[in-house]
């Protein structure tokens, strides 16, 4: 099979999201268009996606909703549970992990690590808390494949080399460091941080052209 | 001036910090391949991204690491503070706060918005949290152009409307709903539950080939 592109991958999570909604919607059937304008594609994107499933719709009504949603499913999750861990139980290593509690009955964060002692040795929204140093008997213990990296930037290369080392096959990685892990571990980087930065740049851009508009108008309005 | 691509503006972020680093560790020259290589992209693009600024290195020396720094600075952080109010404070929006306190001189959440009465009128992390209904007024009175939406999908649309109705012009945007917000302003949306399920998807499809290879391996010692 060929590899998926990355972009793919994460629009038809999108797809499937919205495809949820238009259930609950009670829709039954819906146009690629229209599945295109609420993820904001086009539909030529979303019939170039939906290819990679092997599915497509009857031209005259469209797709089936709950059953395109299933493919998406098969294609995305798991048949049996798979396991990520995460390192660091900081501000946002505790607020992932009340965000991903139950998100998807597919994934299960089993387990997290700290190097901090007044964190280890506990649990945490019901997820249990190792020392960063039983990380690699843990993480191939317990069979898990996803690493979320919510670590001081200094110590994220660390973590993720332990985890590879113990089986670790993915990474969200909340560090500002590049990581250098082998070419067929994945990594997806959020970098608060640096999006905050170009928010408030653009945002600073957008009101300096409101205002040199504004001394425009104001200037026809006085000629 | 020519609009800089959102693309640009990050990786001068990046840049920026990168050369933070290299300031720490007691270098004053860089040459472009070396900053190109820590911030993981071609030489060529750290030369097209500089050339935003106007600044060039000295061929033989490379790039003056300190001056390079205030350049970008000058061009990415405002004189004078800038102003963001964060909507929802439930685990991502507190993480948040406390994420982003004195992180950047020059941008300060100054307000956080709420819908339940438990959480408005007091403070989170020094930050004043109202009531969403006062947002209008205290966006405007505060002069805030940035917004964090942190709050339920269903929600994030009404808020994006009232904070751009303010004057908000560039938001961070965690719900999983695409914002329709006028052209000049500007979205960058961070959706974890989409990253991950990319993360998930392959790290599982890395296991596999894993196992393929172990099985190829495995046939050939047999045969």
């Amino acid at each position: 099979m060929k590899p998926v592109p990355h972009r793919t991958v994460g629009r038809l999570t999108l797809y499937w999201r919205n495809l949820g909604e238009f259930s609950a919607e009670g829709k039954t059937h819906v146009y690629s268009h229209f599945l295109a304008a609420k993820s904001h594609v086009t539909p030529a994107q979303v019939r170039r996606d939906l290819m990679v499933l092997g599915y497509s719709g009857t031209p005259a009504r469209g797709y089936d909703v709950l059953r395109l949603r299933e493919h998406i499913e098969v294609f995305l999750f798991p048949a049996t549970e798979q396991k990520a861990a995460i390192a660091g139980v900081g501000n946002i290593g505790r607020a992932l992990l009340k965000y991903f509690i139950g998100r998807r009955p597919t994934l299960r964060i089993a387990a997290s690590f700290e190097t901090n002692p007044e964190k280890y040795d506990r649990m945490f929204q019901g997820c249990p808390c190792y020392s960063i140093e039983k990380a690699d008997s843990v993480i191939r213990e317990f069979g898990i494949s996803v690493g979320i990296i919510a670590v001081p930037d200094k110590e994220a290369q660390f973590v993720a080399d332990t985890f590879v080392g113990a089986g670790v096959r993915g990474f969200l990685n909340f560090a500002r460091t590049p990581l250098h892990v082998p070419p067929d571990v994945y990594v997806e980087d959020i970098d608060l941080a640096m999006s905050m930065d170009k928010v408030a740049y653009f945002a600073r851009q957008s009101e300096r052209s409101d205002r040199q508009l504004l001394s425009v108008v104001h200037k026809e309005s006085n000629s």
